[in-house]
């Protein structure tokens, strides 16, 4: 048995899964907004008791914990920095050994995207091919390689789908520079374009139903909601998002011909295959061999998938 | 004693080298513009016998011969179609057959760019490194990749950053396609370019340089000069190309996280490290992790570079 934790913005999911990989366990709490790391981290191993409790067992018993992280990890330290959805978490903190110390067990830390995306490699959507592009469309749009059958890190920062610029010049990204993917199709600028659009006097459903929903953000199921009722601004914005990243992921193809395209993330899981059959054929005019366009799936683990793949760090 | 062969668009290369990969001999002649495959097929074989016979040998003393070849090559059949640069060169022609046969040697056969590629990192500016991007600034822009030591070919035709998206719904490519980066950093779209602004009346003297040269195309020297004399136009599209190449440069790296950029090619070569350092100035406001550029080099092998590269295809 071995427990896997994603760590996120607004919450915090822990499953325990056996040797077959089946979900025997599991736990769910909010992400606290306040008291910076420790407190996350206190709020990490709640949950993680919880999720082996719900299997019947103590934590000690787990042969260990993978937890993905946002931010900047550093896998051999086990330190995450600059996690910039999470509370005070600008400098290094050392995730893995606080989570060691307050578990009684082995705790390995790698990043939130590249975890869901080799789980969905080992157990999902992306088990029969060898190279594959993981997208992952939230807040804002990560992504994970997997070329050779094994995870591509570069220098320990490659998959950044999300800073490829796909109009020089472009619309302001919330990393500060322009034209980037995310800036387009990130939900976070999307938001933003949102709020600057009613500025303008135009009309949307959007944050009527945030509202009604008791939410601050326009969070996924928000944009689904309005955009199954027809909402004007809601199909518009998405269907820029789906161009952008029409392009981008078209352009990450060119560059690595990979096999196939999996498309997870909050928005893209809520969104659904429907939507992801867009952005196949948002890519198409761009795709340099137009005739053999990689395989573009939807992620198949669904919300647990994360957590899922954190198990995987654990051997 | 092994051959290489770089197939161009207006000449063919060979260079025949010692163990040590020392040029030991090499001929050059002009690609044929008439005759389609056979035609251009025995000028190679004629290259090399010329290439042998300058290094005092016959070419069946030849542990092989290695071809860099534009166009789509299937490595396997020894076949290259759609070679655009090529004359009448659209179906697949069985190159490495026929030239084994004209030789009485082995041939082998793959893309020039990814050979030129794998020659700077075996033997030029990437010895340093274990992964790297290639950028082919020339007619057009190529691109190779080296990724844990080995060539990244994906399903076969990886390395298109030329045809990476920079500006969504701009400038027209060579290839039929939109706002990729070729569009404007290819010498051919750039060529365009400037024959558009002239009609349009502005001045340039790069037709001048071009004509005084006896030349048909603005090729790279034509473009060097008119840097040179300070020509308005050739500087902004050079600019042009520049800001496009660091964009689409950037991304890639944003997605692998590689270690070094070498940048070769027709121009890429002919303009040199002054210019090479520009792209990577133009490629800093987009790297996401921006204060950990990888290496940006130009390529050290020059003008035998995608000769010397394909030698390295016989082992």
């Amino acid at each position: 048995m071995k427990a896997g934790v994603d760590l996120g913005g607004t919450k915090i999911q822990a499953v325990v899964v056996d040797a077959g990989h089946a979900v025997v366990g599991q736990a769910r709490r909010e992400t606290p907004t306040e008291g910076g790391p420790p407190a996350v981290a206190a709020e990490i191993a709640a949950t993680v008791r919880e999720a082996a409790a719900s299997a019947g067992m103590d934590v000690r018993e787990l042969a260990g914990v993978g937890v993905g992280s946002p931010g900047a990890i550093d896998r051999t330290a086990g330190t995450v920095a600059h996690a910039r959805n999470l509370p005070d978490w600008e400098r290094s903190y050392p995730l893995a050994g606080t989570l060691t110390e307050a578990l009684g067990t082995t705790v390995l830390l790698d990043n939130d995207v590249q975890v869901a995306v080799a789980g969905e490699f080992e157990l999902g959507a992306g088990r029969p091919y060898s190279s594959l592009l993981g997208v992952w469309w939230g807040t804002g749009v990560g992504g994970g390689l997997i070329l050779d059958g094994k995870p591509w890190l570069g220098r320990g920062a490659a998959g950044e789908i999300g800073h490829m610029v796909v109009k020089r010049g472009g619309a302001h990204c919330p990393c500060g520079r322009r034209g980037c993917l995310e800036a387009y199709a990130g939900r976070a600028s999307m938001e933003s374009r949102a709020r600057h659009l009613v500025e303008q006097g135009e009309k949307t459903a959007l944050f009527e139903i945030m509202e009604e929903r008791g939410r601050a953000r326009l969070q996924s199921g928000v944009w689904a909601r309005a955009l199954e009722d027809g909402d004007r601004m809601a199909t518009r914005l998405v269907d820029r998002a789906i161009g952008a990243l029409g392009a981008g992921v078209a352009s990450a193809v060119n560059l690595l011909d990979i096999e196939a395209v999996v498309v997870g993330g909050g928005l893209g899981t809520r969104l659904g295959p429907p939507y992801v059959e867009r952005i196949a054929e948002a890519m198409q005019p761009h795709l340099f061999v137009a005739e053999r366009p990689p395989a573009v799936l939807s992620a198949a683990l669904g919300d647990l998938g994360g957590a899922i793949g954190a198990t995987l760090l654990v051997s």
